[in-house]
């Protein structure tokens, strides 16, 4: 019989996925790789590692680092992520965030075209 | 400025994801349109929709239906879904079920080929 | 050996909590057998039961359906909770929101008083 | 208009809250105060403070630090929480173990009375 994990380690590793990104990652110009690098960089937050590298995010991905970072640049073109910088104790670090992209999502009716958003906005 | 969507369709449309389907999707054997697939059989049981047809799941994917069947078969050999019955008012219902996934994702160390997979149980 | 629930059951009973309504309940006029009737009323929900009655509520609760709707009522009074109608092929339909509530949780720095929270309004 | 927070800080608050243990924390004979103490200590457990003291829990709870450590007792005594030590770089570390709750929320019959919950172990 396999050895499950306790359900307190079961319960401690839900993430909050909401159902809009999956209905409408497609309407925001993203593909099923890039739905998965945004939910690394997600698995990642929640973790308290705000900046993976594409080596980090790469290693739970079927495709290298080198195509997960230009993926990373094509997310960040499209404005469904950016990258922030903030001080600490000093300093400078750098983080992602997803707010773009919960933004987009949450919005009543999820916007299409990048130009029709920066009209809205 | 954009209209958002309230907190309350916010909140309710949170689907708990295993950090651990994240983590281990690669050494199950699957790829991120097969991760895909198996986000949107899930979306779809929260919404109640237990048996979703590959062209119900295709509306979402950035592929046709007809590689949403192939990789829904592919993802049945490999034991991480499967199809069951139950009846409802004497009629016979098929749903798709998860539980095979779940069951090795909570397994304490996450079992690599199928073979030892069986041995085990 | 107690036969526990299977994983899919476990996994579709999850309701996304927010740590804000823990930290702030007692902030925004609440106490426990209060959090308790939001608890259930956001239950009730999710099983897509949008207006339990007193008695539906107080099943699951350690006091009478009496009590239950005087908390109802202050509730209701420290607008936390309202009641909504909204029409259903042609019958009027009565439901809670607990929108007020989440938009006090959500709010950078949650509001204490009922006076300040109408002003900023 | 009140200032919200960004949507990344209200996902990064979801804790998964197990609808079992709203439909049966009475039957496993606690009340809303007890429910409200073992919210507070899975909370914590999120914030990654796996030991708060019954002071630490008070903050948030509309009574005392007293009657906390009271109700941890009780909660104790009732099989329904436990105090776990682990060695942590050689100091022995204490933190608190949902565990047993959530075993006997996830069992297929929620079981009632101590004596046949531990008969069926």
């Amino acid at each position: 019989m396999p050895k499950y994990q306790s359900f307190q380690t079961i319960m401690n590793h839900q993430i909050p996925l909401p159902a809009q990104l999956l209905t409408s990652y497609l309407k925001l110009g993203m593909d099923e790789k890039e739905l998965a690098v945004i939910l690394h960089i997600y698995r990642y937050q929640w973790e308290d590692n705000a900046f993976p590298t594409p080596e980090e995010l790469a290693e739970c991905l079927s495709f290298s680092s080198q195509e997960c970072s230009k993926l990373l640049r094509s997310l960040i073109q499209k404005q469904l992520l950016t990258i922030e910088e903030h001080k600490e104790e000093d300093v400078l670090k750098e983080c992602y965030s997803l707010e773009p992209l919960w933004e987009r999502l949450f919005t009543y009716a999820p916007v299409k075209s990048q130009s029709s958003q920066e009209f809205e906005e």
